[in-house]
């Protein structure tokens, strides 16, 4: 008797579950509009496709052109493509008008931040402060720049922000821009997400590991590097050996690069 | 007998305590040169008068010419001042080229990264991306600028540099670029001090909490708030209620500007 009751609670349960799964899917896709930066590749551009499959409204910005058309190609009749240089207020202004134009009274359900560069990484004595600042301006001052005119679009919907940040954001693995602009992200996202509680705006942040994008381009790193490491003052290539143009003293650095 | 044996290795103890301790007294302090930046007041302020009274060379920059002179009244005719706004790259590669003159053969003993400022802190959506930028190029930018002209002379004298960053480095108590420019000091911070370890080079980060200097004065800080407010779309003052144009939702923000 015992265990057709165990039996019959244990079904009574998995019907509950199947029920409440169910309920957490979500309905309407085609009203729901979703902004994606960055979209020319990596991260940015799977997300586009993925949610334009599943029927949501993308708006997706790409960097150049050919990244905007190639997706275009890809992805279905309703997405949307746009150029969008983040660090370029005029052009974050411009494109935050055409985006409210596009929603319409709906707002904006979804914001991906995910543009965003590596920027030329290596020992901080190689360095020049626009080594620094290029990151620190499309990452951090750019994701901020888009956040803040999409915000009153993302409340109007109740919506959602998820800001593409890494786990560079916890640990400074080694010198360079990377590291203070994606720590700075953290520290955006956290009050951004108290600030957006009370509108029911939820705010998450993502932090990727080593995965193979554009962003970790090993050759293109490298290069770079090598381009710093010729401009160096001989003092410090001294202080380097001559022999470590190729690789760095750090081990984590190693290990980023062959990502 | 075996209590007479206790008080004479007691003895011992504390005898090789007291060499030891005196072993770690900093000696020749005249030789040693102390760059210090953001001296008008507050924590720069206190680090250049104590530091030239125990007798080291410091350099102590200002931004305004009455802090300057302010502080120079105040101390020895060793300490030496400098104007410096730590957001012009021409002025820190002058003040630069000045202590490289000064410091000489010695090299720069100590560098103290202080010169900050809190920004306005208000919830993210009242905020524009210049109230951003603001504590970012100083606290961050103008920070990592500073230490990469500077980084030379300290290795040359094998010496040490203290980035003052912030509780506020760890967790972002409110909206505004102070946390995130604060959370890139502590990225930036400890990828210097891996890349400076094999240069004898220690690099310290400083956290403090809730101080009261010029940087935590409530007044400044509310009228500052109050500016904002002021220009805020009708729209969200409706969303923040009218009444609450001198305090703000978060209690964090509160305890902050009690400070």
């Amino acid at each position: 008797m015992f265990f057709y009751i165990l039996i019959f609670l244990a079904i009574l349960y998995l019907w509950w579950r199947w029920g409440a799964q169910d309920g957490q899917k979500i309905r309407d896709l085609t009203d729901k509009y979703i902004f994606i930066t960055g979209c020319d590749s990596g991260f940015g551009n799977l997300a586009a496709r993925t949610f334009d499959k599943k029927g949501f409204r993308v708006l997706a910005s790409c960097l150049t052109e050919a990244g905007a058309a190639k997706l275009k190609a890809a992805t279905s009749k309703q997405l949307q493509t746009v150029l969008l240089d983040v660090t370029d207020p005029d052009n974050v202004r411009k494109v935050a008008e055409w985006i409210k134009a596009e929603v319409g009274t709906a707002g904006l359900w979804g914001l991906v931040n995910n543009a965003g560069i590596m920027g030329p990484s290596a020992p901080t004595d190689w360095l020049n402060i626009e080594h620094f600042r290029a990151p620190i301006e499309i990452n951090l001052i750019g994701l901020i720049n888009v956040t803040l005119h999409l915000l009153p679009l993302v409340k109007k919907a109740r919506g959602r922000l998820v800001n593409i940040s890494s786990t560079g954001g916890r640990l400074a693995v080694c010198g360079g821009g990377y590291f203070p602009s994606k720590f700075g992200v953290e520290a955006f996202n956290d009050s951004l997400r108290r600030d957006m509680k009370a509108f029911g705006v939820k705010v998450s942040c993502i932090e990727p590991g080593l995965f193979k994008t554009g962003l970790s381009n090993r050759k293109k790193i490298i290069e770079e590097r090598e381009v710093i490491w010729n401009q160096l003052p001989p003092a410090i290539r001294k202080q380097y050996g001559e022999g470590l143009q190729r690789s760095d003293r750090s081990f984590m650095c190693h290990l980023a690069l062959s990502a």
